[in-house]
């Protein structure tokens, strides 16, 4: 079978042997924002047209993909919600040449009744299902971070929090930004910023802090980056963190992040495990195992 | 006299009687920023050449022009300080025709260590000390909103909180900027906003919140704006309120902006006191009132 993992700015396909592993894969910067007039099989043509030819003829779409603004809008089961449930709930998309399901996305309230969505998230958890063994709780860090409590081998539950896209606008558009020097990451900065978080005082005093450490010649500005990545996930995790302190969080996402957020939650007296393997072909691979192709 | 309020893009100066009563006003976009090759002394003539010509000799200046990148860059006063010791440390600056003294800032040291400026606003509390009656709170709420306790009439000590820019970075430069329609505020949305900030889940969570109650259409995007400025001052008032729960809080700055504050002080049962005067003007004059001149 084709996984092709389609979301909002990226594309990336894997040709699929039926156990699961990648023959072979193709990426590129056809996110859907990039696909206009709807012309989403043109795109499938080109990137996989060839393993087409070459006989595949079940595709499985995951991401952004099934949203409003894609190829067609899939559902958004309630939690909780299994790989069975996932895999029973897709929906179909007119293709001429093979058969086309988008997985759906996941919708759940948080603990005071706000709703919640994914799309995209629910498969690379479903990669992460069998190493994860029934009960845990996963985050896959980004600019829109889920964090996913795991019961029965079931998305039981979980919450977004908006991270990386408040990062980006903070360090690009406050004062903060310009009190910062380089690139370069500081270990030690980031580590206060993640103990600052813990005081007193809120996130939005904590941020003028970086600031005034700086005035007081107590933070390099070369730091400035570090110190507010730590304080905004340290935020994060604090906000996050649920469940027995004895449990590991299960991290998948792009290497550099998730191994800021180990540190973070190791701070924070929480075992980790990083995920090595990309979790949404792992999961497009499962949830297309269960499809009922015919 | 004449006292300035000279800030990072306001220019605001003002001709004095001797009871504080104001003679005259003139006002422009003439901040720190905005002057070029510290010609900060042309601007005064500009602005304040025919008060000068007309006998004023005492110029008494407050805000950002006593910063590094001002005129002359004045003290930081260690909190507590009341009105007699910002009268006693005064900035001189070399002038042709008038006497000029530049008003202290203020520094203190948060619950946690984390060391805390002022510059301007302690000019501000200054003007609002009389009516506060030697105990209380204030908020000056903006771009960087400041709360400072009151004790012995004297700022004992004070916090930041970046509200207001992370509003605008907010609002302008992430997702939620893109739902928002319209600039009118909604009381209703802004009032959600404020009581969402009392759940738990952080405010990076709560943040993502307001794009996924347009996306369950329980919140119109014409509320977007109000919702996110409630949130944000929920979460401020919620983290900076101290103090026994009778005590009213005492406001000033602009006065929509004062009016949101006080409904969300409302909300969290607290009684509020929103100056009607301008604090700046106040202060300039007493703290002019106590300067030794010659």
């Amino acid at each position: 079978m084709i996984g092709i993992d389609w979301g909002t700015s990226s594309f990336r396909a894997f040709r699929l042997a039926d156990d699961g592993a990648v023959l072979d894969r193709r990426q590129a910067s056809r996110g859907i924002m990039s696909v206009s007039d709807g012309k989403f099989a043109d795109v499938v043509q080109e990137f996989a047209g060839d393993w087409l030819k070459a006989g595949e003829a079940r595709i499985l779409l995951s991401g952004m993909i099934g949203s409003r603004q894609g190829w067609r809008e899939s559902q958004a089961l309630q939690c909780p919600a299994g790989v069975e449930n996932l895999a029973q709930a897709l929906t179909p998309v007119p293709f001429d040449g093979a058969t086309i399901f988008i997985v759906p996305g996941l919708t759940t309230r948080d603990a005071h009744g706000t709703p919640e969505f994914m799309r995209g998230e629910e498969t690379q958890i479903a990669g992460l299902l069998p190493s994860i063994g029934g009960e845990g709780l996963v985050c896959l860090p980004g600019t829109h971070s889920k964090w996913a409590r795991i019961a029965d081998s079931r998305i039981a539950s979980f919450t977004t929090h908006m991270t990386g896209e408040a990062f980006a606008a903070l360090s690009q558009h406050t004062i903060l930004g310009r009190l910062m020097q380089g690139d370069e990451s500081d270990e030690q900065a980031f580590d206060r910023g993640v103990a600052r978080s813990v005081d007193s005082g809120g996130l939005l005093h904590h941020l003028f802090g970086a600031r005034t450490l700086v005035l007081a010649a107590q933070l390099a500005e070369t730091g400035t980056r570090s110190y507010l990545s730590g304080l905004l996930i340290g935020h994060e995790i604090r906000a996050a963190l649920t469940g027995p302190s004895d449990q590991s969080i299960h991290l998948a996402g792009e290497a550099t992040l998730c191994a800021l957020y180990a540190r973070a939650l190791a701070a924070a007296g929480r075992k980790t495990m990083i995920a090595s393997d990309d979790a949404a072909v792992l999961g497009l691979a499962r949830i297309g195992g269960l499809v009922k192709w015919t």
